[in-house]
């Protein structure tokens, strides 16, 4: 008897979610794709590709159940990918009445749940009781646009236990994209949140006019302060110069596509930040990541001058020339 | 009595010589300057600048004491900084009639010695015995263009005897650099050396059409693959993710005026290495980086799948498209 293949279901409509149901369409015969708009599904049904993001992407109808019912899609599913926004993670949660026990869960979020300020997993884990060997992480370092194009990419699959992370490989390795598995879920979790912070960074002292030299030490700095805060979090033996830590703050530090990136920039330009969130029409990632991880660093006592000089900006109104002229002095 | 403060001169005449030159000219009174054309010199004389590299930088002729003669130079000067090729050292030593004992030398060639295949210290040091503590290495991350325009940039001064990598980084520092020491003068110099393999790794990726994805878990893997090198080198305590080490290999590989990354893309989109040679009028460092590191792995028999790659295209004819597929498996 040959155990049945579980069912997939990916919860988002964006241009990562949407990289992701690409990514395993080439292996699973059917995908459940869960988003909130009607209008975008309609779309999609009609037209095959999803009108708002990577819509160069085509889709086989026959290969997706779609629906704007979280309800139904969690009861459909047996492996939970979810890749809404951080900042609806919890309003969409909240509409649940079916149960999660059973479930496997899969972020691929890169961000904090802002108002518990936790991360993905540890919300599962902390408010719906989701066991950790039910949890796991899908990372980069990875552009959705890239996968649109069939560039060739590097996904790394964490959860505690092992044959999850290797079956959610199995689904989505391709051609395309190659995989590789750990057992890090809190630390390559961190590290696709810190990221954003660090992109942030970035993307203000280009702002302001510092040029590459800067920006390499800057990236030099930032995995080293990487480091520090993922090992006062959860000490355990990782390589940071893994594809999962490094190469996603690469690929997001030095993106001038990245939306922190641009948000830092515009702050480093003079934008304030609340003009600078108009401009974007949305609120970059690493906004709510520069909070929660400048809190957590406050109290595990990790040195991150980085986080430090992004939440005094951001969040104290600081002067970014005056703020970064500072934090020159301390990086090395 | 205070110490007499030591002579100093810079060898070369290309960019990063002339870079050299503008930092040291912020803090010390009299440099001397050695280059091969006299030409070019008198130009300086006469325009205050060097009219092929660097030209918006302007000098006080008063502040330098400008010579084509090699052996003068070596005479006048106490510590010795190096920026020529490292294809024509061999042949400016040989000039030499004039004593290198009691000279400091410090290397900012970022090359391999051809002939020898030797870094640079030791090409001093086996062929001129100079003590390694005579010995430093200059490294960036640093673009010579950069500091032209006086954007903030960080140099490593490296010495086994820290009290004179202390005064090189008392003549360089200013407003617009910052300095830090290391006595890893062994691993700072390999550092730049394989930095331009990579590079040129970087360049054939995108030359192949590989993306943004990629070229991040490159850079990843990339570390890695110099931390393994370097640790059967010359094994020591050392972060890898300084940004002597780290920060140097970003500011290039990520650099598209990088010659070495250009040299890269060239073949990645066809060319033969002669041709680009050509359509280059110069060897890139990297090219002859590539044959020694390779060299040296092969005694050593350090993991080097990306050196591997680039000798196996630059050396022995393989076809680059294939030889990536191969090396995109032995990432991760």
């Amino acid at each position: 008897m040959t155990k049945k293949q579980p069912k997939i279901a990916v919860f988002g409509g964006g241009s990562w979610a949407t990289a992701i149901v690409k990514m395993l369409s080439e292996n699973v015969n059917e995908i459940g794709w869960y988003m909130r708009s009607e209008s975008v599904l309609d779309h999609i049904k009609q037209n095959q590709h999803n009108p708002k993001y990577i819509s160069s992407v085509e889709f086989d109808i026959n290969q997706l159940f779609l629906s704007n019912k979280i309800n139904e899609m969690v009861s459909y599913a047996d492996y939970l990918i979810f890749a809404v926004p951080s900042a609806f993670l919890k309003e969409e949660l909240e509409k649940l009445t079916t149960s999660l026990e059973g479930k496997v869960i899969f972020s691929a979020i890169k961000g904090i749940e802002p108002e518990s300020g936790l991360i993905v997993g540890e919300y599962f884990h902390k408010k719906y009781n989701i066991p950790y060997d039910n949890i796991g992480v899908i990372t980069g370092p990875c552009h959705a646009e890239e996968v649109a194009l069939e560039r060739l990419s590097y996904l790394t699959l964490a959860c505690s236990d092992e044959s999850k992370a290797k079956l959610m490989s199995s689904f989505l390795k391709s051609r395309y994209i190659n995989t590789k598995t750990s057992d890090d879920i809190v630390g390559t979790e961190y590290a696709a949140v810190l990221k954003n912070i660090y992109a942030m960074a970035a993307g203000m002292a280009h702002g302001l006019g510092y040029g590459d030299n800067f920006q390499a030490v800057l990236m030099s700095n930032a995995i080293r302060e990487m480091k520090r805060f993922i090992k006062k979090v959860h000490k355990m033996k990782r390589n940071i110069n893994n594809s999962a830590y490094l190469g996603d703050l690469l690929v997001t530090g030095y993106s001038t596509f990245s939306r922190n990136r641009m948000f830092g920039n515009m702050i480093g330009k003079g934008y304030t930040v609340k003009s600078a969130m108009m401009e974007m029409s949305m609120v970059a990632e690493g906004y709510y990541a520069t909070k929660s991880a400048y809190k957590i660093k406050q109290k595990n006592g990790a040195k991150t001058p980085i986080i430090d000089t992004v939440y005094k900006i951001l969040y104290e109104n600081k002067d970014p020339k005056i703020e970064f002229l500072k934090l020159s002095e301390r990086l090395d």
